[in-house]
């Protein structure tokens, strides 16, 4: 029996790239703000792969995106203060999370298991209203998904096996991680993260525990296992 | 500024001692409710010692709390079901403390910051209708407080400097600990903690940055700074 549900949040929880978008719109930057929000996206794999591979000690994402935002920046030729970086804790939902959050929430616990750092996930859940137990994630084992221990050491916080705990994301990565872990999963496509554009992660690839079409079927699907 | 407060849990929120006493009697132990729980709380401290002296590596408190079960229950004459061990999560709040936080949490961050670990703050939590934005404390630092490392972690990982943030606590050796961590700090008497003949911590024994008699007042304390 499933006791807990872990979610992966940006991108599965969160529409990152619109609403960094947005944000960067309103700070009135020359730029394109989609283009903007994707290519600061695109060095937050790079800069947690040195941490991952022992080349860099553990430092929250937070400061990886203040990093990251310098660099693009340079690379855009604007200048930017640094308040910027708070957009992400403003991220918007989907818009069937929060429902779907509460109606789980009635028979497991749940909680993010995010590369976000719990500050940046406890502003942004106030922001979004996400009904959290707890937070998991980057944090509890100073390191970055898809390493196993911040799975399994976000399991063993919660006092929970492996296996009694399901994983939630939108990306066939994550999951697969997970499983190796031992953890259960869960997939719910988010074919729009990326934009209109988006070519991975439309489908499961693999037979994962549970696939639904949002939080609300996954929901629907928890309740009938936990009765 | 303030930007967030952290709580001592067990004598600050809860009233652990009739809670785990009621529990005990709900058990059909055939011993006092009332000097079960002391003696359960007794093993509290020298359990946690051994691990904060380096003798012994982190174990979180749920277990802990269950090997005291065996021996108190072993020193009572009893046997008992490790479900007991449960007691825990299902403490009471004192009955300003809901109010009181929900008050608090329009101006600042909230959070646990106790040795018990984040499943057993989570599920409490759950039974006791606290509205944490997230939960620190032992398992973020994997010590037990009063080890400075405890307070320093939890304030890391809100991304906040150690004088951004306050901790609230009955017990004055709790507070000095984290005064001297560079945390700010709020006495809150709890004269009852340890039943009616209690002899400490009745008062505040230094300073402290905030002394209210009970949440509401902390609240309202709080709201005055924060304007």
């Amino acid at each position: 029996m499933v006791k807990a549900l872990i979610f992966d949040v940006f991108g599965t929880c969160v529409d990152w790239r619109t609403s960094v978008a947005a944000e960067v719109a309103a700070a009135g930057l020359a730029v394109d703000p989609l283009a903007f929000a994707d290519a600061w996206r695109g060095e937050y794999q790079p800069a947690m792969e040195r941490i991952r591979a022992g080349a860099r000690g553990y430092v929250p994402l937070d400061d990886l995106h203040l990093e990251n935002l310098h660099i693009i920046s340079g690379r855009f030729g604007v200048e930017v203060d640094e308040t910027l970086n708070s957009a992400w804790e403003r991220l918007d939902p989907w818009p069937d999370v929060v429902a779907g959050l509460q109606s789980l929430r009635e028979h497991v616990l749940i909680a993010p298991c995010s590369n976000g750092s719990i500050g940046l996930m406890a502003r942004l859940a106030r922001h979004a209203r996400f009904p959290w137990d707890c937070i998991l994630g980057a944090d509890i084992a100073r390191d970055f998904k898809p390493v196993p221990d911040v799975y399994r050491a976000s399991c063993a916080v919660l006092g929970l096996a492996t296996d009694e705990v399901m994983i939630v994301a939108a990306h066939n990565d994550d999951l697969a991680a997970a499983r190796d872990a031992g953890l259960r999963t869960a997939f719910v496509p988010r074919p729009l993260e990326y934009g209109p554009d988006q070519a991975i992660d439309l489908t499961p690839q693999s037979d994962w525990d549970i696939v639904a079409g949002d939080f609300i079927e996954l929901a629907e699907r928890v309740a009938q296992q936990a009765v």
